[in-house]
Parts: C-alpha cells; structure tokens; sequence
C-alpha cells in the first residue's frame, strides 16, 4: 500500500530541533546549540514537596480528568502576577492552560489560519514558531529585526498590503536574536495594527528574565482587544511540567479552546496542581533574581569573549535579558560550515538559516547563554574561535 | 476589528464534553454521562511513590525539556507489553508518546487529512474523534455498527467506492456503544483493506478492559503495516497524568512525530517517568483485575435494571468490556428530552445524537457504567425510569 498524507506534511521545514537535543547529550561537547534553562536552577526541592502534598492530600483528585481551560488556581495566579507586573487588567477567564507555549503556536494557528493565509514574523524569526505555522500551509511576511524591534516602516507596509491573520513576535529577548523592542517601537507597532485586523501575536516566554529584573511594558497594554500573550513556566521554574498559557480576549479565547479540546481534551492536571501548589508558597521572585543573575552574568562573559577571541569583522547582539544571542561570522563565512567543523571540536552552535523562513540568514549563529557554566563558556568559545579563525 | 477565523472552526460541533464535565460536578446528580474512570480505583499510593522515587533520585532530569518520542523504558515498556499480551512484533521505535490518547485523534488527522479528505466512522462513532478530526474538514463515511462490529457489506462498498484515508474504529468495547468486533470481523475487515490504501485506526482505549480478563486478537495484527493503533494509561492508571501513545509502522510514525514536534515539543516528562516507575515495579494486572471485576459487575447490574425497570420497547447494548453501554428509547422518543427531564431528577445521561456525524440517533443514549457505585447506579436509573416513564 502507499501512505498518502496530506499535502501541509511536505510544508514541514526540516527540524534541526530534535538533532539538537541529541547533540546536547554527548558530554564532552559543550552546546551552546539547545535552548535548556540552567538545571541546577530548577527548585527540584520545593517542586517535590509540592509534588508530596499534592498526591497526599488530593490525589485522586489530580489523577483524573479535568476540564479543557485550566486549574482555576492556577489560572488566578498567571491573571494576578499580570495585574501586579504589568499594571494591566487581566482574569482568570481569560486564561487558557497548555502544554507549554509551543501548544500556542499550534493551536492559534489552527484557530486563525487557511491555507494562503498570510503571517507576519520578524527576520529572523524563532525556528519553533516557523514549524508549528507551517503546517497550516500559510503565506510568511517576514519583516527585518533590528536593534529595537521590528523596522516599522516596512512593518506597517506588510500589514497594510497583505492584512496577515496575526503577526507573531518575541518583543522581550527574543529568540533567537535576544533583542528585545524598546518602548518606543511597541507603541508603534501597536499604533501600527490598531486601525487593522491583523491580531498581534505577543509571545512573552522571557519577559521575567530580564538582567535588570525589571519588567518591560507589553505590546498588549497599548492594543488589548487585539492581542493574544503567551507564557510559559518552563523558563522559570521547570520545562519537564509542560505547563504555558494563552492570555487573550474572550472571543479568541473560545475559539482557542474548542482547538484545545479537540487537541488532547486538557493539558496535565497532577503538574497544573504541583505549580499551583508551589506557586502558593514559593517566593518565585527570589529564584527568579538568581536565574536572571546568572543569565546576565553568562551573556556579558560571552560577549566580552566573542569581543575578544574572534575575527574583528564578527559582531554580535547586546541582549539585556532571556537566554540566547546571535553572532554574525565573518563576511561568507558558513554557519552550516561551523557547525560540522564544531562539532568535530565538540562545541555546537545553531545554524541561524532556520530562522529565516524565507531563506538568508548563512553567515549566523544563535547562542545560548543560559545552561553552560562560566568555565564552559570560556572554554567552548575558546574552541569556537580556533573554528572560525581556521575557517577565515 | 473583526477576528478572523479559519474555516475549520465553523466545521467544529458544538461540543457537549465541557458541559458533561460540568454537570457531573453537582454533587446531587447521579451521573452515567460522563467517562471517568473508578476514582477509588486509581493507586494512588503507588503513583505517589513512584513520583517520591522519580523526583528525589532524577528530579533534575524529570524537571528538564526532553525529546519528542518520548521517555524510552516507557516506550519499552509498551512495545513489550503488546508482544505479551497480543503476541504481535512491537519495538520501542514504532511508539510516540502522547497526551493521552485523544491528541493521537488530533494528530493523526493532521498527518493525513487534506479538506475534503474521507474517513470511515462507525456509526454511532466516538466523540471526541468526530470532534478532532472536524477541525480537519473531511468528509465523513459513517458504516453501521452492529452487534459484532461494523456492517462489512457497507464496510467494503464504502472503501471501494471512496477510498478514505483512514478508518477510524474502536474494536474493543467502543465507545458509545460498548460493541466489541468478533473475531470474524476483525478478519474480515482487514481483508476489505488489505488492497486499499487505506489505514486503519485502531483506538485501543478499553482493550484491557475485558470483564473476562482475556485479550482479543486487534485487528493490526492481521494488517500489520497499514494499521495504527492508539493506546492509553488513562483508562488503566490515571487519567490526570495524560499519557497515551501511538503504535505505527515507522513510515507513518516519523511524520507523526514531525506533528508532534510542532504540536507541544513532548509530553510532560515528569509523567512519563512516574508512569515509568510505577510500571517497573507494579504488578497492573492485578489492579485491571479488580477494575474489570467492578465495571463487569456494574455493567451486568444495569443491563438487568434496564431489563426489570423500563417499559418494555427499550433496548441496550450487552458490552463484554469498557466503560459505556448504548440503550435505544421507546419509539419517537427525544434523548434532549430525556437528557433535560433527567437533569431535573438529578441523573444525568448523554444523549445519542452528537455520535452520529451525519445526524440521527435521537433515540439513543450512552450510559457510562465505570464511575458510579452500585447503590448509584439503582437509584440513578431508578430515577431514570421515572422520567422514561412519564416521557412514554
């Protein structure tokens, strides 16, 4: 017999992502390649006694099934720490659990997208979200990322001469770029999309990891009829959960979950229960200032590094807060080429290509600041360079 | 601004599931309408330990991202589980784990539906798959479910004359109907396919839910390469750890796990490796025992309160397994009636119709016989009757 699958599975841009967390595993290459929060960040131990106390006390409850939106509490306290971060209104009800924010990616283009349908996404723009659209076989309006967000001229060009369904960007930390949008180009990208009806798409997984600790105002604030945030625990307290959130309008909301419930009828009841439960007792922003430290202090040693070590016509971002940033190699240098001779150096670094949905994008590289030690860093840098300096 | 949504949301059928979920949530109402497993059924002791174990030996892996496959002594644990019990070749490599089986429903759609697409259904068929595989805009082939399994005249006219993509059937104890295929059936409906090209789609969700505690051959066991089959720890272990899986030939699995990917990355590593745990060190065949013993006895308790209780024109469904049973009203009949009569005697019933995807079954209803105890289930349909009664 012959297979016949549908015609969005040839769309499916061949994934770097699964080799990569293949990659990650051999111990004697240090990555900077996968994108892992720090392990030895992870409040194992708070988690487990919140694990404890939750089996213990209701766990038959947390062992069946629920409903598709959510643990309520939990929902409470996503809405709540909006309230308080951002100073914006927000309420459980519009709150919608997944399994981490990638299942937004899915879910939100299910809702929005026929095949033809135009996106806006930002140049380069995070591998992830460029998968999970393609499956719904969509028309991508990349718009170029610069130092503060999007170029707004060419941002306000696209949504006028294509209206796209949503555009979809990372205004904080971006990934893979770590840029994030200064305040100014979110007021304008807000101004921008008011008078349209394309959604803005705010993806929000590094707003709480900025060096500084301070939040950043979201694109959300100035355009909130018109604006779908996701978030995600897997950043700040745990990946292996799988616990994010939609936070939208109620109109979108309902659509997103009937998606929802047709996907797999409600995301892991025991591990919303776990999160809530920690979250009752647990001073996250204690943890939080100690993820953010260390991620500010990894990202200033490999840009002093990257500064020092490489070729002077290499440059890179500044980013201010997340887990990655973005190298330029040396004029048509190959990153494909880097990453095979890297290997063979047991250092891995990610090919930027797959982040330029339209093609571009060969001469960058995407590093990851936020699972390799101080001594790693300096010691795969080292590696990288004597890589890149034999490839000038 | 208008939201524009995709096509495929207007295809998504307004869905009783939440309101079910709802409504068996008063603690007055006798329910037969939901799905929940036996709660006191579920050990939860030992899944306790085993997440004691899990977090405190390997907490820091079990908190991190991992790989879209899938944990792989769970895997393991499946593949040799179907050698066991079906004596048919299984290896960890042709399994994907998923969040329960109902995101295989979701997926497997998306691999292979284009709009317009066919599938085969039984009629009445489950649910939530009507619900899934609507989001993908088939068309619908619904054969006649009898007592033995589907109608294998209308079966091999269907394939021959639209050639579907996939059939879609429940062959052990489905649900609505609780009806398990004969062996002659399975026979003979893998005969039908084996010069089509298409698949069949085993959903295994009660296959280990026999009264009599013996397996039945499946069905992929005569059409080995062009059968997937779903399975589920939902209905055997825990339904709030939201760990299913899909048994493919690889062909098929490796654009599955492409979809998967995209879809939410993996599933919740921390169930996995509780599950995992759990399974290394439990003897679950002990638990399905009692659980068998409880919903044989329960189900044998309510065919004959069906027999004694209601006026005679009705008829029921005779399941050797599952959790569900099918009764037919007395002539002319309205399930909506019924189903809204009964909410006001505090015993709720789901209503036939949203099982047949191309309307009818307004006589019928699905009576869920797993989660109320035994002095429920008289009092309930005690209820029940009054209100069939009065309705006549």
């Amino acid at each position: 017999m012959e297979y016949r699958f549908a015609r969005r599975m040839k769309h499916a841009p061949k994934s770097f992502l699964e080799e990569l967390f293949r990659v990650s595993r051999d111990p004697e290459i240090i990555s900077f390649a996968g994108g892992l929060p720090a392990s030895d960040l992870i409040d194992v131990k708070g988690i487990s006694r919140a694990a404890g106390d939750v089996l213990e006390e209701g766990g038959r409850e947390a062992l069946q099934y629920s409903t598709t939106d959510g643990y309520l509490p939990l929902r409470e306290y996503i809405a709540s720490r909006y309230r308080k971060r951002y100073n914006i209104p927000a309420d459980a009800s519009e709150i919608q659990i997944v399994n981490g924010s990638q299942q937004c990616l899915d879910l939100a283009a299910k809702i929005f997208l026929d095949p033809g349908d135009g996106i806006g996404i930002e140049r380069p723009g995070y591998l992830g979200a460029a998968e999970a659209f393609s499956l719904y076989e969509p028309e991508f309006y990349p718009v170029s990322l610069g130092g503060d967000g999007p170029d707004i001229e060419e941002f306000s060009a696209m949504i006028r001469d294509f209206s796209p369904k949503f555009f979809y960007g990372i205004p904080n930390s971006q990934n893979p770029s770590g840029v994030s949008y200064s305040s100014d180009t979110r007021k304008a990208v807000a101004e921008c999309l008011d008078d349209s009806d394309t959604v803005f798409y705010e993806d929000d997984a590094f707003g709480e990891l900025f060096f500084d600790g301070k939040p950043r105002s979201p694109v959300k604030k100035h355009l909130f009829r018109q604006t779908i945030m996701s978030g995600s625990f897997s950043k700040i307290i745990s990946p292996g959960l799988r616990i994010g959130w939609l936070f939208a309008p109620a109109g979108i909301l309902k659509e997103f979950n009937v998606a929802k419930q047709a996907a797999d009828l409600h995301s892991n009841f025991l591990s919303q229960k776990i999160l809530s439960r920690y979250l009752e007792r647990t001073d996250i922003d204690s943890n939080l200032r100690a993820i953010c430290r260390r991620y500010g202090d990894n990202c200033r040693l490999m840009c002093d590094l990257l500064d020092d070590l490489f070729p002077s016509p290499m440059s890179h971002t500044h980013p201010q807060g997340g887990m990655f940033m973005m190298a330029t190699l040396p004029p048509k240098m190959s990153s494909m080429k880097v990453f095979s001779e890297g290997i063979k150096e047991k250092v891995a670094v990610l090919p930027g290509i797959p982040f330029y949905v339209n093609g571009g994008g060969e001469d960058t590289i995407r590093l990851n600041f936020s699972s390799a030690g101080q001594d790693q860093i300096r010691e795969g840098l080292e590696r990288l360079s004597t890589v890149i300096r034999r490839l000038v």
